[in-house]
């Protein structure tokens, strides 16, 4: 349980990033070597993750596996694009229609097998498109049982791979089928299969007015399926992908506590949006807040902390958490 | 699936509702026999709900029984007070006192035990206390799991009994730990006792950001374990507890095809707070709502419903309505 | 009082619409030409409303004119394109940067020229970068004082335009300057320009958690400043720009009685991102329902609304608007 | 600039809070006056803030002048009771019974005479009462007029005294009148009486989604109407009142910044809801953790923050608040 938290970032996070009114992003484009690079140099970052497709294809594999040795940096994880194409913009595992289903099983395998040559031991799903807009155009019961008969196909295949389904209540849909923490953890559960899990995007969790702390306890109590972890930050209506640490302060020293408590070993993965930042300086800050927090989590102060929860005195405990921030040290 | 949706409410609604600013409520306060009196003479009324020690106590069972076959009123549901005793400000089964998870424990038993004599099928617990309000003073896993046990106690103990966990996101508590439908599902699942579901507050789950017909297909889904439905609407941030359709029409016309089709045959029971408002009137006008949108979901156009649903075109489900509600008939 | 309103549509709204993770948008794009004679084909549509830099540009002015005449379709404003170039990216008139403040000086001029020119009576300012993102970034005296200067000097040298100012809460900045109603109507009072007004923007409002038959009273009330109304809705947390009318159908009713109350005379324009669905179609079922309910507003009804208002019970409230879509007719 | 913040707090904070579950309250009530000596005896409070009826009346004037400088207390402002009162249920100013306006008024001229006789400088005005709960039920032009002209006739009367306006979006209504900071804003101005001005409660500004700095700025650029503050904390979706920093800590920060910046020379008074906590205790924390950001702000630091807005790098403004929370002193 002292063992030192392991850092890694989405590749995308230094890269250009846009939104609906601005496609072509706010920055300029990098090559990727370039890129990879950058995210090698920053303190802490030992890990990366790559979106299939834009990042890795079965056809630069040898390339980008020698590109991320080269740079002494572990893929972490791969994230198949289920999202960003014109045929997911229905649903991917869940579309209505079956050759989009059938596609995305064939995207997802492709995926899986190129993370089983690289030595990559997670695929992070993220569904973004699977979901619905409008009342009485979605069916709540069958395209929920189509996304888990995918996603069960796929891990079946791949059971030396952890496949970790990212949760987000909304966006690019007004509703995800994958929304909150518990019923994505039900879909993973209904699988039967042990290597199928939740990644807890800490924004997601924030939007989806959870307290990530409790919903990592949630999903470790049944099962130990907590299998990633995303870090950013936002004013808990949107998924702002700030900077990690620019807002919440307290929840995030709660937040690292439990993980702790928890037994969770995966990576703390930067998942950000710098729309208008320099990529590289917001990572690096993001990694240096977290790495703040882990440093005063001292065994001494995680000791104080247990008390406090077992006392459950409000005035207490912030008064624990305003000593720490502003005077010690 | 024809048959015709039975109505029921809370006996409360029809009394003096109280906040925190008028704690005297902003109406005069009834006699429980002239309540039950004025819930009967509501058209469509067949049941209601009784909170334990507000409205039925060990003591007073055969009068209300009696009193409750005159008026010809089923006993739907009771409700345990666990919320509103001061005893209860910390937590009624996930207390950390155990002194006072005891009493909790004895307090649901009573009322099981009221249930069975007057042949109520259900005891509907609603555990608003059971929660926290700041970081770093709840146990996310210790209280929790005390919280399931309580409950499997009691459920193991009154297998005849059905026992409906109301979900909350938060009030009083700043956050619940029986939050969303399906951190609640995974709780009633944990008892591994078939007797354990979930009650829908469709206030609850906007609050929650559910979508409350997913929300019941999901609870379906996974075993049956939609046991009973609160009806009241609000805007979504909190739970206004108001008259039913005053805000969500096209929602709550989703709702009531889905739980149709879900195979939900429990009660729809109206659950409000017309704090200014004449209670009759209120709820009178909230089962009218209710009996509007029961009446236009002919079998015809609920199978319109289905092929919209299959098609998933937004604009033309959304057209179906507006004709629906603006110049058919 | 009595005449009928006048609808209209932003261009942009029929064609390709994109997200922050599919740039490229979910359908195929049109030619402008194309996209006009469609909007011209909606049943009820007299108006448009163009982009600068997208649709209109000091060389394209004849060609379009010509173009919006022979398809018999009045240019109802011109949004100045103050957001979708990256120079804006820190702002346009709220810049820090007094050479970027210049420029959005000019491109308004620019503009303005071009309206005059074409006989549009109005410039829709819509300052979507004009803001902030993170704690500690913006001078909140400074830079509202710059963006009041800017908008000032140009609706100063246009006299005959009319300069409406659309209030948005956030997007694409987390916080945005002109943020809510009565905020950007202090902004328009302190320009000292009566041809500075307001532009309300239903779905805004709605995630400014605004009532917005409220906020146009609020303008009206205060100088008669509300200028210009976009119409779309969402589910009044995020800009999801839906179908009018697809989820609010109360709240709708009860605006478009408040903006006859108020004496509003301008346009009622939609400006909705169907990013899956046909535009045309998406447009046409909004203008559908709008005129729904301005057929329902007869004189008789209004006075019944002026009479439930006066009253201000909410049981009766609801029961007139249940049996106007239930049962009427 | 660099004179210190004065600290006062609603002396209710000290007492019993009930909520509507539990109208009795979780805690014992205590007398006034030790309810007084508790407040003196917190470090830092040199204020208090009574409520008419509750705390003073008429009748008790002389003795509580004489227990408030027995304790060294200065009298802070009164908050007329227009909100806890049956017959304030449907509004106090803005009521449609033109009896509950003239008892409104007569109300708070008693409250202002009492005011001005024990040297009180400041009525503050929280209209919680006034606004509306369902649609089509509130007159928002002629309820408002009865608003402003129900304050304009009182402060007219009483110039000697400030009348601050506390907004608050909703509860106990679903929406108030005087909503947000800028709404507010504009019916003080429209008294035209410089007495009347606006008080922020920090928590009313969360849940309105302001920035509390940001609306501090708005309203002293408009003529120096922020009269008076209110401290306290939530999850920014309620009114939940909580200790000061518990959450916001970064955001707490800049706050207090812009304070000094607008030259705001009121009180900093604290204005909790300690349902289940130790008043005293409370109350102590929250005045502990200003007092903490106070001594932080440095004329060094807040020249660092001055260079930090100035630049607009949220990177940098990020880094800065964490090398000050975590590595500092």
């Amino acid at each position: 349980m002292n063992k030192s938290n392991r850092y890694s970032v989405i590749l995308g996070n230094l890269g250009n990033t846009c939104d609906r009114f601005l496609p072509t992003g706010y920055k300029e484009t990098l090559p990727k070597r370039e890129m990879i690079r950058q995210a090698a140099a920053i303190p802490g970052i030992a890990g990366i993750e790559l979106v299939g497709t834009w990042d890795i294809t079965e056809k630069n594999v040898a390339e980008m596996k020698h590109c991320l040795e080269e740079n002494k940096l572990s893929c972490v994880s791969i994230i198949p694009d289920l999202f960003s194409q014109k045929r997911w913009g229905n649903g991917s595992f869940s579309a209505k229609d079956p050759a989009i289903r059938q596609q995305a099983l064939e995207e997802t395998r492709a995926v899986s097998r190129i993370a089983s040559e690289i030595g990559c031991p997670l695929i992070n799903l993220w569904l973004g498109q699977d979901g619905y807009d409008y009342p009485l155009t979605a069916d709540y019961r069958g395209q929920r049982r189509a996304q888990m008969e995918g996603i069960r196909a796929v891990a079946a295949e791949f059971p030396n791979l952890k496949f970790a389904l990212e949760y987000k209540p909304k966006e690019p849909r007004t509703h995800s089928f994958q929304a909150r923490a518990a019923d994505t953890l039900l879909m993973a559960h209904e699988t039967e299969l042990s290597n199928v899990g939740v990644c807890i995007d800490v924004g997601h969790a924030l939007m989806a007015g959870e307290n990530a702390a409790e919903s990592a306890m949630i999903l470790q109590h049944y099962g130990d399926r907590l299998f990633h972890m995303h870090f950013n930050d936002n004013y808990r209506t949107w998924d702002d992908d700030m900077i990690v640490g620019s807002l919440h302060v307290v929840e995030y020293f709660e937040l690292l506590f439990w993980l702790k408590e928890s037994g969770y070993a995966g990576w703390y993965s930067m998942d950000q949006y710098p729309y208008r930042e320099d990529g590289v300086a917001a990572v690096r800050e993001s990694v240096a807040f977290l790495q703040g927090v882990e440093k005063l989590l001292t065994p001494k102060r995680c000791n104080e902390m247990r008390e406090l929860i077992a006392a459950g005195d409000a005035t207490r405990s912030t008064r624990w958490m305003r000593e720490l921030l502003f005077s010690e040290r």
